[in-house]
This record gives structure tokens, C-alpha cells and sequence, in this order.
């Protein structure tokens, strides 16, 4: 049974182990009572004396045990003296499994057969000489240490303290730390960045819908957490702090929404006189400069994607390049074939498409695809058509209106074989772009649940996504305003096209570039304006804003402003696609729910009366509204 | 007056220089546009091809300026050739002071007799191939850089981005940023510790009538915006992060408070297994290794004292041990001699106290004393009684009730010599420490304005005040308790004193120290309890304080939680007198004003009542409290 609890460390210590290796030695025992930590002796060791403190993880008959703390597991043998062995035994006994104990001893290789190759420390064991309960644990914990992965994320939310003792949750905040000092070293030392801290009490932005507000001391008036530091990091560049960054907390009021979390945080990055080449090639360096060692290597460059181009054949702005199954054009195939629903709305933006499921006859079900059917009406509104390419035929419903010569040309133009699935949507080009774009990424995880290698676990696929458009066409009509910034308002225009912000600003591409890591954006940034006047005429005439409320970032904008850039990492999911997992929460220490509660410590709560009054403010009485 | 610009730049240049030399090359010039900075270019360089960007500093007759960044400045000539000359001038006629400008040209030395040995780069000049105003300023700045200490700290803060151009911002964030990374450094790197992030929205504690509250889209819950990261750097020591640090933003709302910022950032610090001893040695080596080159070296290990001795021979917790002019208890002295005040209150409490002023007769006029007797009397009610020690004689209201022998044993136990001045306080204990204490401090800065050289300037005295009460007498009643925790309600009470929390709670010392620094606290801390009977029996029954609360730290408490200790270092404090500086809002990129307001955004400021609707509160109409 000990070999069992031992070999459910053997990934944590492997991890550990390389870790310890990768970053030096570090003195995980200097200035402690211990002198090393459990999972650093060595056969090499035998005969020196030691103190050890950790957690009591099994114990067998009150006179062997193994000790564990983040660094390893070891086992401890009771000395052959009775006298000893006895004492020692009893104060065992009475320590329950996850106690803190202190054990002092030597180092004794185990007998050949006893040795445990499973374990780094399975060559040696502690003879202890003193043994010392320092806390004695509880006996029965809320969830077991070793069974972490079976109990429910609310219960790990609940008792996080015990959670975070699990092999997986201290390596992933372990290489998070370190790779967030890795970006500070690459930043600081090798390119003389300056770190500066901007203030998380500020002034809400004009549009900031999503900010919290904090009430004051003075009446009426509220500080708000900011959304990031853009303002004052281009006010960092006006007054000659040319290369800034910043670990930065920053706060965004979603409401729920999955694997959103009201705090999250931030590589910021910003420097004067540079463009576009210079930011990639910083933050391609970087990257290459924090990458785990145990991850394979990263190439650079990173290849390079117009907008328009990751829509049109991927149906999104932050494709995943690991896999093909790409969107393909079929619309001077398919139009005038006589098929109404490709004729039906002849816009300049109508456009055929298809995407192709390879060997997906087999691997979707007619209840998949029914499902997929299903949610691409309620999200896009739209409808696909369904291709099952035979040897010697089509299974659809448009087989009998096509030539075969027709799909002849398709299936070369899409490249499909027999067996595959062929999904073809018509109508306005944003929602067949989108609906396809959905429906690629939905059969490849269905391929992949299936267990079809499509996506390599250990494939990671960088990609520049660039030229944006600088403005969108507004949802809502924002104070009069058809257009919206697609990034935000101080975005740069491509160079040449100033111009068109003055007659045609929906034309302008922007100096804008986000950084897709996997198929998730994981960092984004742009080219800011440097000029007052094309901010001001920005905020006023395109967007309709007020700036008087930006009156501080306009003047500082004539006072000497250089041209600038930056980006910012979303340090939180960047960290969580290296450690392999799928929620942000995996990689915070203590994170709140989708809805924004703190479950251990019942967060957010009611305040007294006394701290209303002394924020100046009430809360209503009746219907709880949202 | 190029020159005498030039030299305005000096201190900063050689700060800067030595800056860099100390952190190693670092590129400053990497992925840019600039091929080096304002600073680096020697008479070595000459003929190199180079491009310079910077912020106009100074021009001469449209051919000749000094351009300067965040690294230094340098001179610009345009070419002999007359029709490049003539161009680049009128482009040159056209910049205004403070505009940021490109330059590329080639390193040319200075012929002998123009060489500037005021200025680094003094030995060279550029001679400009290009020139491109990249910002034109505005001609009327409302500061001028180099006029930066002329003009108020209202003009500074309005302006902020102009302020953080000047030499002195410049060199305080450069420094703060150093002096960051290399306490990570140690941390990280030399000690094993993992930086963790912990929450800024978490729930209010309870007695944390200084927190911060956040409204949420849940109708009457609130966050509330943590002290300290106190709670979560325990709770992480129960879930074995053994080794924790971060450089934490804290929130503190304390109304108007002079040199005090509603944000401020703490190094936070937190380690299992370990004892006082192991804390005092982690910090004395952190010190020692972010310690900036240019300041004297630092001497290990810091020199101790006790909380009770420092209050009886400084006057404070936090005494500045760069000068004598200790407090002298006469008490045996005085007391029977038959003057009234000093028999009044012949309480156990009751003490005479004298502290001596050197030379005072000299440096202090009748009205400075005047003052310093209303302000003892206005902040500690309390008179002293002044003594002038003369050659043969003293000048004092009580002289003619002496003898000449109890005069004699007086000046010999103060050690006082004619020309000196003598404060003596009579009273209950800590009203008469207080006193003398306030004194001291007021006397010394007397001293030191008529140049009385008291304190070395390049003296940096640090000092651990330990054995603090774990408990005080608490001014106000909180919930039935006439008791407060002196430090913490997590703060252990000394090995072998535990058994006193029960029966004489009052006499329990805690293991409690303050790192103070020249008579500023800049770092404080305790070993926590790490048990939770005791520290439940502290919070209920002691400081009578609701437990639920912090149930969840209760319940971790006794699900193996290893002993730990660690300390929290005020970072903006000990920034500021690594630099020398008076107030903390000059190494702070944007502070608030003690009123808690951003001038130069406007923050706080009111919101929308789509915003107050959004939180469910609302601001009710009326007189606008406090």
C-alpha cells in the first residue's frame, strides 16, 4: 500500500525534481529549522543527520511512516533501540495522517530489497532519533490530500488550504511563480525595463461598464478599480519611463461568466520608439525566455495572420493552428446551381462555405450532428447543410440537384475523401464565418473524444493575428455613434491610413495584434496614437465620447508625447495553457466562483450599518433586482 | 547656459551611471528604434553610425541642441554641407523645447577646447544625417522639467507626466524598480520562495474598520479590499506552500492622513518551520542584497532592543538610534525633595524623566521652547520643566529648591555639561515617555536647522524592536474587551509564556518585531499561532471578538498546519529613504494627495445612477457628513 500512496507522487516529483534542476539549487532549507526538505536525500546521503518537517502521509504499525511536504515524500523508520523505539512509537500513534511532525535522525540506505525506484528518495530512510507532533491534525478531513481529483471543485474551493497541498495544485502555482519571474528577469535585466505600479484606485473611464466602483469618504464620489493600467502606462511614456511593465492586478465586473474571474492578472508591457516588429520581437523572446523546459522547445518567429484571413479560414479571430479542417469558399461552385438556398440572398456579402470532418461519417452520429445542428441555430441563427462524401457518392439532401461534375470540382476544392463529413452554410458572410468556425472546433473535439489524434497534447502553435479593422460597426448605438473601437480607443491607425479616419474611418486597419496561443488569445496589445488631435478627433467625432473626461491624457498627448507601443499577456491563461489545464481556477490560489463568491471564506458579504453610513451610501430595500 | 543646463543634469547622470554599471549591460536600446540611448555614447564611439530619439532639452541658433532622455543628454550639431544644413535648421525652427525628436547621424568627437567634462557624453557630439520631429510640444508647459523643484507639489501632481521627466522621479522609480527585483531575486532565486498572488476582493474582516468596500451585482454583499494579505499567507502555509512571498498592493482607508496613501504596497513574507531567529537572518540578508551600491554598506546582524527599553530611553517603539539625547529616569533623584509637581501623583507609575538637548542654550530661542511646551501640551497633556546648566549654575524655575549636591548627581546620571539644555517630565510613565520622546526627535531637527551636525545623513541605523506585550490596554471597548492585540490577533505569545494568555493575559509577551530603520518602522511581524484552541480562546475570549467569522481560518488550524512566522516590509516607506526622500508620494509613479485624491484624473469622482443601480445603492440626498 505504501508503494501505491508513493507512486500517486511520482508525476509531482518528477515535476519537483526537474524543476529543483531547471532553476539551480535553490535553499528550499536555509534560514529553517529543517536542513532538507523531503524529497532531496540521496543514497549519497547515508550517515549525515537531519531534521525533517512535513505532513504525516501514511504510517504502518506506529514504527514506519512517510513524511511528505511540497518537495517530496520520505520514509522514516523508528530506531532498533526498544527503549527508544517505544517512546517514539507511542508519540506516532498518536499522530493521525496529515499531522505536521518534525522528525530529527540519519540518513540509512534501505536493504536492496527494500529499495523503492519509484521514489527520488526511495534509496534511502530516516532513522528517527526524535520525533516531534508540532500539529496534530483533525481526524477526519473534509477531503483526502491523495484523492484531490476525486472530490468536487466546490469542495476544493471550500477547504483550498487542503487542496492546495495536492501534487498538482503546488506545481501549478510553483511554475507559475516561476515563470512570472522569468518574465520580470527577461524584462528587467536583459532589456532594462523599469516595473512601476499604477494605482488600482482611479477615475472611471468614460464607457467603462465593467468596472467596480469603491465608495469614499467623501460623499458621492467613487474611486473604480481599473480594467488594466492603459492610461497610465501611455502617461508613463509621455514622462520618460520608455520602457515599462508591470505584473498587474486588474478588474473587470462581468457578472458570471465561465472562467471569468473579477481579479485577474496581467504581463503589461509598454515602450517608447518602436513599431510593430519590435513588440513581436520582444515578447517572441520572451516567451522563448520563460517557456518550461520540460515543454518542447518554441520556434520563432511566430508565423503572422491577417484578421481577415484567420475569419475566412478559420471563422474566428484566434485560430487554433494545430489542426486543418480550414474554411473553404464555394460560393462561384454553388451559385446558380439552381439550389434556392444558395441563390436566396444575393448580396454582395453572401458567401458559400464548407468545412471538412475528416473520416467524420464514421466518428459523428446522426444525434451529434443534431446537437450541432441545434446549437448553431440558437447561437448563430443559421442552419449548415450535411455532405457525407461516399466512395461513389453523396449522402445529402442537394446530391440529386448536382452535376456530378459539380461535386467533383467541390471535393477537389475542399479536398475531401470518401468518409468524410462535408458541413456547408450559406448566407451573410460574418455568420457563415462564424457558424463554420463554431462547428470546426465542436467536431474536433468530437474527433478527439472519439480518440482521434487531431490536436497534439504537446503541440504548442503560436500565431500573430493582425490588421483589424480600427473600427467596428456598434451593436448598440453608444451616444450617437455607429462605430466602436475594435480593440480600443488609442490604437493607432496602419500608417497611410490616417487619412481615412477623417472620411471613411471604417476602412481604417489599425496597428492592433493579438497573440493566439492554441486557439485562445493570450495576449493583445497595438501601435497607440501619439497625437493629440487624431485621439481627440477619435474620441469626439468617430466615437462620440466625451473627452472631456480623457482631458489629462489629451494634454499629456502635446507635451512632448513619443511614439508608442505595448501589449498586454493574460497572465492567468497563458500560465494555465502551460500547466495543461482547462480553467483559469487551477492556477490561482484562491479563486472565486463563476459567479464571484469566495467560497471559503463567504465573500462577498453584507456590511454593517456603521460602514454604510460612513460610506455615505444605502441599500434599497425591496426586490433584489438582477 | 548650455553648460549650466548640462550641469543641472550632473547628480542625475552619475546616478544613472552608476545605475547601470552596478545592474550589468542591460539593452536599453534593444527592439527599437534608437540605436543607444542619451547617456552611453564616448569619445570611443566616434564615426559609429547611430540613431538617438529623445525629448528636446535646449537649442541654439537652429543648429545645435542638446537632446536627453531618461539616460542622459547629449549635444546635436547639423552638418557643414549648407543645403542638409539648411533644411535640418528649419525643421529644428520649427521644434518646440520638450518635443521629441529622432536623430540619426554619426559620433563625432568634440575638438579639445568644446569638450564638456561636466557631461558624460561631453567628449562627443552627433552630427545630424536626419531629423524628424516625431511630437512637436506645446510651447507653454505648465512646469518646466528642469524647473521640476521649483514649483508646488499641486503643480507636480496636476501634471504628473511632466513631473516623472525630471532627474529625480526619474532616479526614485528606477531605483524602487531595482530595488524590487532584487529582494525577488533573493527570495526567489537564493531562497526557494514562490511568490503568490492573493486576492485584493475578499471579505471583510472582522474589526477591519479601515477596509475599503466594494459593492457587487449581489443586492447588499460587498468585497472588501484586504490590509494585508495577513489570512491567505497563513492559509498558505496549511497548504504547504512552505516559502511564500509577494510584493502586495494593500489598501488602507484612513481618511486624511498626512505622508499615508489609501494603496500601498508591502513585501510580504511567510515561512513554515521556522523561528524569530530564522526571520531576523532572512531579512538581514535581504537588506543586505537589495541595498543600493551608491549608500554606504549595511552591518549585519542588526543590533536588538527591547520594546520596554526603548520606550524608557527613546520615547518610542521605534526609536532612531543615529543620536543620543536618550531619556534618564531621576525619579530616585528628585522624588522627597519637597517641590510639589514632582510628589503630586506618588502613584507605582509615576516617574521623573529628564532628556538633555546638547548646546541647547544655544540653538533653542525662548519662542522655539514656547512652541515645543504648547505642542507637549496640546498631543501629550503634559508640561516639562526646563533646566539651562550653566558653568556655576543652572537657570530653572526649581534651581533655588535644590541642593547643589542633588544638582551634581543629577548632571552626573544625565551626563549633562554647562551649555546644555535639560527637559524634565514628571508623570504617570507613558505620558512622561511620550513626552521626552516627542522632545527628542523636535530638539534634534532644532539642531540640525542651525546646522548642528547630529545625524549623518549617510548613516542608515537599523534596529529590531522585540518583546513586544502581546496585549494593550485598549483605548476604546471593543465588544466587551478591554483588551487589543498589541500587533495582531495571530501574533504567538513567547515560547513558555502561553499558559499566562489564560490567567494574566495582560503579562504574555508576543513574538512580535519591528524592523525600524533610522526611527521609521519599515517592516514588522510576528511567529503566528499555529494552534487552534488558543487561537480561538484569544479571539473569543480575550479580545471578545465574533470567531465565526473566521471560521475558516480556525478549521485550517487544525487540519496540519506546520508552525510559521513571517513579516511584511512597508515597500514605498523603505524606497523613500533609500532615496532620501521625505514623503512617500516621490517614489510613487501617481500618488493621491493625503485627501485621497488624484488630481491630475480627477478621482474619486461621481458616478452614473445606471452605476449606482447596477450595485443596488444609492447616495441619499442631504448635508454631506463627514
Amino acid at each position: 500500500m505504501m508503494r501505491s500512496i508513493c507512486r500517486s507522487y511520482q508525476t509531482f516529483l518528477i515535476i519537483c525534481n526537474s524543476h529543483i534542476r531547471r532553476n539551480g539549487k535553490r535553499a528550499t532549507s536555509s534560514v529553517s529549522w529543517r536542513t532538507h526538505n523531503c524529497g532531496q536525500l540521496r543514497a549519497s546521503d547515508a550517515g549525515s543527520k537531519v531534521t525533517l518537517c512535513g505532513w504525516l502521509q501514511y504510517k504502518r504499525f506506529d514504527f514506519m511512516a512517510t513524511l511528505r511536504d511540497a518537495y517530496g515524500v520520505i520514509q522514516i523508520v523508528l530506531p532498533e533501540d526498544e527503549v527508544k523505539r517505544s517512546l517514539l512509537s507511542s508519540k506516532l500513534s498518536e499522530a493521525n495522517l496529515e499531522s505536521v511532525i518534525k522528525v530529527e535522525g540519519h540518513v540509512q540506505r534501505r536493504p536492496v530489497a527494500k529499495i523503492n525506484s519509484q521514489m527520488p528518495t526511495g534509496s534511502v530512510e530516516i532513522v528517527a532519533g526524535e520525533l516531534e507532533i508540532m500539529n496534530n491534525c483533525t481526524e477526519t478531513l473534509p477531503m483526502q490530500v491523495h484523492e484531490h481529483l476525486n472530490v468536487t471543485e466546490t469542495t476544493r474551493m471550500l477547504f483550498r488550504y487542503l487542496d492546495l497541498r495536492s501534487s498538482r495544485m503546488q506545481r501549478n502555482l510553483r511554475l507559475r511563480s516561476d515563470v512570472a519571474m522569468k518574465i520580470r528577469e527577461y524584462l528587467w535585466k536583459k532589456h532594462g525595463f523599469v516595473e512601476v505600479e499604477t494605482p488600482n484606485l482611479f477615475r472611471r473611464t468614460p464607457g467603462g461598464a465593467k468596472e467596480f466602483v469603491v465608495p469614499t469618504h467623501q460623499k458621492g464620489l467613487f474611486y473604480s478599480l481599473p480594467q488594466s493600467p492603459q492610461q497610465f502606462k501611455q502617461l508613463l511614456m509621455v514622462g520618460a519611463i520608455d520602457r515599462y511593465f508591470q505584473i498587474a492586478r486588474c478588474f473587470r465586473d462581468e457578472g458570471s461568466r465561465p472562467d471569468r474571474q473579477p481579479e485577474f492578472t496581467q504581463v503589461d508591457i509598454e515602450m517608447s520608439f518602436v513599431d510593430k516588429e519590435c513588440i513581436y520581437n520582444l515578447m517572441e523572446g520572451l516567451v522563448k525566455y520563460c517557456w518550461p523546459e520540460h515543454l518542447p522547445d518554441v520556434i520563432t518567429p511566430f508565423p503572422r495572420m491577417s484578421y481577415q484571413k484567420a475569419l475566412d479560414e478559420y471563422g474566428t479571430d484566434k485560430p487554433d493552428t494545430r489542426f486543418e479542417m480550414t474554411l473553404v469558399d464555394i460560393t462561384a461552385i454553388l451559385q446558380g446551381c439552381g439550389i434556392a438556398i444558395f441563390e436566396s440572398s444575393p448580396s454582395s456579402n453572401f458567401i458559400i462555405k464548407a468545412m471538412t470532418c475528416p473520416s467524420g461519417d464514421k466518428f459523428l452520429t446522426k444525434s451529434t450532428v443534431d446537437i450541432l445542428q441545434g446549437n448553431c441555430k440558437k447561437l448563430y441563427n443559421t442552419n449548415f447543410l450535411l455532405v457525407h462524401v461516399r466512395e461513389k457518392s453523396w449522402k445529402s439532401p442537394i446530391s440529386k440537384h448536382l452535376s456530378e461534375k459539380t461535386k467533383k470540382k467541390i471535393m477537389d476544392t475542399v479536398g475531401a475523401k470518401p468518409g468524410d463529413l462535408l458541413f456547408i452554410c450559406a448566407g451573410p458572410r460574418e455568420t457563415v464565418n462564424a457558424a463554420l468556425g463554431f462547428l470546426r472546433l465542436q467536431c474536433a473535439e468530437c474527433l478527439e473524444e472519439q480518440g482521434v489524434r487531431l490536436r497534439d497534447p504537446n503541440s504548442y502553435k503560436f500565431l500573430w493575428v493582425e490588421d483589424f479593422p480600427l473600427f467596428l460597426k456598434s451593436e448598440e448605438t453608444n451616444g450617437g455613434s455607429d462605430l466602436e473601437s475594435a480593440h480600443h480607443p488609442f490604437t493607432a491607425p496602419v500608417v497611410g491610413e490616417e487619412h481615412l479616419v477623417y472620411s471613411e474611418p471604417v476602412k481604417v486597419k489599425g496597428q492592433h495584434y493579438d497573440l493566439v496561443l492554441n486557439g485562445v488569445e493570450v495576449a493583445g496589445g497595438s501601435i497607440r496614437i501619439h497625437h493629440s488631435d487624431l485621439q481627440k478627433y477619435i474620441l469626439e467625432e468617430v466615437l462620440k465620447e466625451d473627452s472631456s473626461e480623457m482631458s489629462h491624457l489629451l494634454e499629456a498627448l502635446q507635451s512632448g508625447c513619443p511614439p508608442h507601443g505595448g501589449i498586454a499577456m493574460g497572465f492567468d491563461r497563458f500560465v494555465s495553457l502551460l500547466c495543461g489545464e482547462r480553467t483559469i481556477r487551477d492556477v490561482i490560489a484562491f479563486p472565486k466562483t463563476s459567479e464571484g463568491n469566495d467560497l471559503m471564506s463567504g465573500a462577498p458579504s453584507s456590511i454593517s450599518q456603521e460602514d454604510l453610513d460612513r460610506y455615505h451610501i444605502t441599500v434599497p430595500s425591496g426586490d433584489s433586482g438582477s
